[in-house]
């Protein structure tokens, strides 16, 4: 007997559209979901480019309106891949209608606007309509390991995280300005693109919430050139540095920056507790450190290759030492989601968590603005990371 | 316009069945190769198992005997991912039917076997039928570049080359007995398994042929107990060691092991020359290591992060610094496959390629049974790695 | 024709005093400064531990208080490798005595003490008396080698520091009370101890000077259990992280900690700029890794083994590739500071380096307790790290 | 009561003559072995270049002839580190003379003058005359840990050794020719030079012995030109590759080369056994890594950083954490020498383990000459590495 089915409306169709895209096809290529997914429509206002992508991924079909999808009774799961601003008014809409929401990252562009997602997501889950957001790299075998070790004790008492999402795409004065570099359009730079990633990292896998926070942003060139060659500001920071502490009483060190020349995507976390740490490098995906005292002085950090069938998600895929790439924590993404649907539950992370992440951003501008430690609100305290 | 479309007949449904389907879909999804494949049939004994392969990658029909697939005129290209004793019959059925094959490695079990094949696809290239084996990981990102950086000069004259193939799934003593352990089924084991990557690729990444060599085979555990409890004797080597010289003199020492405890996947690849060393290992495939020695006492090996967009391949994936994995060069091998066929080209690596590196492997045999240095046989001449 | 010759009175014989007695001696074994140390006198409390020390060492004499050494008129020059709550008395009294002054880090346990010493070395120098703070570290050759590289402008506009001093002594609980912890004795923990480290190298390397910041020091246990099995209070902190602005714009992100279980002793500094990146590691001292954009997409950090003869102090030593160790930047500060009193010239770093230092570490202290960022005072100006 | 002292005379004052120099004065200032060595009287035959080291070291006197330190009573241990062609004379001259010998390696440069100095060694032994071979890299903590690990059965049964000493200085054509690339005056290239050193330690940690080989010498270029502008025969090896079997039937695979550009004293040893692996590099040489087949899916190679007080030898040096160099090995040489003459017992690698390594070395030339696999002499069966 096959799974019964879900239709899935995917609102994008750029970078993370087609990332999306392949990850439903994958899901029932390489697992077994409760719930298997059918690729029934795809939205997007470029009519041309949506169909593109229509036909390579085989979406059923098209629209260019994203409304058309919460009336299409064959849709039970609305996929939102398009830029933060229009997030909230998209999800809002679709729990409302009824379809379970998968919400790309950065969640909203503001807390006002995460504030109305986390209470439509509320609301709708009592009705057993589920909604999840984004933050894939929660999938990475090797953080989802990571968590694991965390959880069951490995470490003990965590003492600090080290956090680090460096990119260089912008070091060059001569990188051309997009609408990533406007706040209106993204709310702000590297700290809601790639700071919310570390941010939501850290505290997944230590499992506990940041607290207090004190950080700077930097914008090194506050005006470039677009690609029509008119010179436009700047808008948002280039780079974040800030301090934190976690609820624990953990300590925290953070960077996220855009000008760390050299370092394409390294998202790095390292945390220490009494008994171990642990270290993870985007740019070695597949790899997680280890270290554990109980080694003695014969102890080291142990470079443990997440690829055994052992290993969270690993086993749909290869045979042990075949690395997995950037697309298969949307697939197993999607696959979770699938099962949450399936199963009834209320998948992670919740726009809540969503919700706190964003707390957490707004609290460090605060505190750059003020320059003074901000207590990230207290709201937060329903949020579980 | 869209591009015209050639059917695959697929044989085989096992791990490399699903990574060349997969394959199939994206080199659609991704590329936009100059003639466009339809996934139209699968084939294998077991009907259930192919149909499940089939369901998931939605394969249009399911065959248990893959002489249907030849006789089926919607089918252009017959893809060849059974065992190594049936490579010869199907490859050579296919090309007379008129089919474009690509075959996985091992091309054969047998010299003989390769040497059929090698002229089944020389009589085929003349009415324009093309064939490739599949040395995949040629077609990753970093190999490319590798290859690039040699062909340019980028080494000057090469003075050595070691290759490492390292597994560990037969250093546990009591890892079960497979077909792949015995010699009828599998031809030899790491040597025809693992060494054949690695030769290939050396040849391939250098542009040089190896003529002699000097080899030892080793198997650790002659007996082991397969699945069902009982002791079957091992007849194929657990490890190969040895060293060669290639026709321009460069001198090359090789291991090919599944003894190499904590070695899941490591193909490692160093080449040094006058002007400068590469270094490769697939367990971080990402990455290259170059060393240019015009950096003076500056110099260091650079850890290329081969995810640019420029890099070989990359383009179409994902922005930089996101790793690729395992199952991307399945894809690049797809694409240029079908782009060899829309311009009438003869892809690379061909079965004349696929025989010269059965010819070393039969050589390294040879030379562990006379205990003495082992010419590659004259007629590998002909090939052009 | 021989150099002329300086004795040497060395104060303390711990752990710092075998490092700097191995270094005056190598100074002449390896090297061949302008003037050469004699091993004159060495004094400390413990004659017997002292003695032991001088038996190894071959220093000529021992005596049990350090003001002897001050009325030696073959000495010309004092070492001080007490604990820090000593330094000021010896420095200045030995200053005040005509004497040169080489002064372990941290110079000071107070900023007044900083203060009062920088103010002796100003005088001091009016009469051509030289002193030195033990930054060691600079005399890595890695380091030398970065700061070369940053002062010839390898990596254009500087944008960021990252630094990390990491060590692991603190992280288990049950790791005994010592001195160090007390802050009566060391000033402070991690902060000075290590933290004084990572912010010299950096504003070493950078060339530039921190001017605000904003720190959190943690206490992850605030008492330990002595040697004779007492409870004792910690009244320093285990573990500092900042975040940093450099006056130049540039922002930095630090941490210092005792608590980074599974790292020893890893001093890290990444320095990103517009045209290139370096990133170093004490843990891999010999190395240096150095990023050049110039490279375009095949740019990757390159490792420098900086062993070369034409690396910075490496030629005295042995041939390429051969790894120094801990004990050579002790080597070559001494040359250095022999070299600085034969020439007539003032070493870096200077007190004033020393005192900007202490400014630096009394701002996060401040701005720990205030809970905003803190200017590091104006006064530093005159310090030219 | 302090111990006794016993004079050393050194023939050499090059490089490894300065090594040693301060090998021995570094064994009584960092360690208390059971007698203290002197350093009475150094030979060189230019007395210059041997005045100018006795006064950097302090060695008492100077000699131009070498049998004038036999004839000197208060000489009770000849340090042999003059060229290869010239050992086996000091050697066995030496011995006759009642004086304890360490000769640098490669021990001597033919099988006969080893088989000398073995019987030399020998009879020496019996009347308490103590020889020794300078196979420094065993003293190295990293390399004694490993031995520990496989002795007391860390990686269970070992099937193969993968051993590599790679540095660069010849791979650019324009290096000088110089005496190390004659025949007559080197006995052999890279193979001597440092494939002696990679068969010891291979040998050393595996605790095995090579009983066969087969091998190939690459001569890249034949004719280099020496410091006077003269074209001069390069009559070694610039290279050597080869296989070899173990007395257990562990697999080898070897590389010594001075042509592999980038790699500078990259002196490398991977071994893997049934229950775990090891894997070491000169240039990382404070570190070991270890993988450990207990700790199922989630092991990994640790790399243990060997510098903690209860690892081979560190005690005596820095805190944890704080990297040794190239130097550190010769004083633990110096040590365990003065160690077995003040305890009466032999040291190790005695002179029939310097033979052994002879025996490979000659093994692997005619194993080149006669292009087949070669029996390492049987009288090697005494050796006990």
């Amino acid at each position: 007997m096959s799974p019964d089915t879900i239709g899935v409306g995917l609102v994008g169709y750029a970078f993370m559209g087609r990332a999306h895209s392949q990850a439903w096809l994958a899901s029932r290529q390489f697992f077994s979901p409760g719930i298997r997914a059918e690729l029934t429509a795809i939205a997007g206002r470029d009519a041309e480019a949506a169909r593109d992508v229509a036909d390579r991924f085989e979406w059923r079909s098209v629209r260019t309106d994203w409304r058309d999808l919460l009336d299409d009774p064959a849709i039970g799961l609305i996929d939102i891949c398009t830029p933060g601003d229009t997030h909230a008014e998209i999800a809002i809409a679709a729990l409302a209608a009824g379809k379970h929401v998968l919400v790309e990252k950065p969640m909203a562009n503001t807390l006002a606007e995460a504030e109305a997602m986390a209470e439509a997501a509320a609301a709708a889950r009592r009705t057993g309509t589920r909604s999840m957001v984004g933050f894939t790299y929660r999938r990475l075998p090797a953080i989802a390991l990571a968590r694991e070790i965390v959880a069951r004790g490995g470490l003990g008492r965590v003492y600090s995280v080290r956090g680090q999402y460096l990119q260089d795409w912008l070091a060059d004065p001569k990188a051309p300005w997009t609408w990533r570099l406007d706040r209106t359009a993204a709310g702000s730079g590297a700290l809601g693109d790639i700071g919310a990633h570390v941010i939501d990292l850290a505290q997944y896998v230590v499992g506990d919430r940041i607290t207090t926070v004190s950080g700077t942003l930097t914008t090194a060139h506050s005006q470039r050139v677009d690609a029509g060659g008119t010179s436009r500001a700047v808008t948002v920071d280039d780079s974040c540095d800030f301090v934190a502490r976690f609820a624990s009483g953990a300590s925290g060190s953070f960077t996220a920056t855009r000008l760390a020349t050299g370092r394409k995507n390294a998202l790095r976390l390292e945390v220490s507790g009494e008994n171990g740490a642990l270290a993870f490098d985007l740019e070695d995906m597949n790899y997680l450190e280890f270290y554990d005292t109980s080694g003695g002085p014969d102890a080291g950090f142990r470079r443990i290759m997440v690829t055994d069938p052992q290993h969270p998600y690993v086993g749909a895929w290869w045979p042990p030492g075949h690395s997995l790439g950037y697309a298969q924590p949307f697939t197993h993404q999607a696959v979770d989601l699938l099962n949450a649907i399936a199963d009834g539950t209320d998948p992670a992370p919740s726009f809540e968590d969503g919700l706190q992440v964003q707390r957490v951003l707004a609290s460090i501008e605060t505190s750059d603005r003020t320059r003074s430690w901000t207590t990230v609100i207290e709201a937060a305290e329903e949020a579980t990371p």
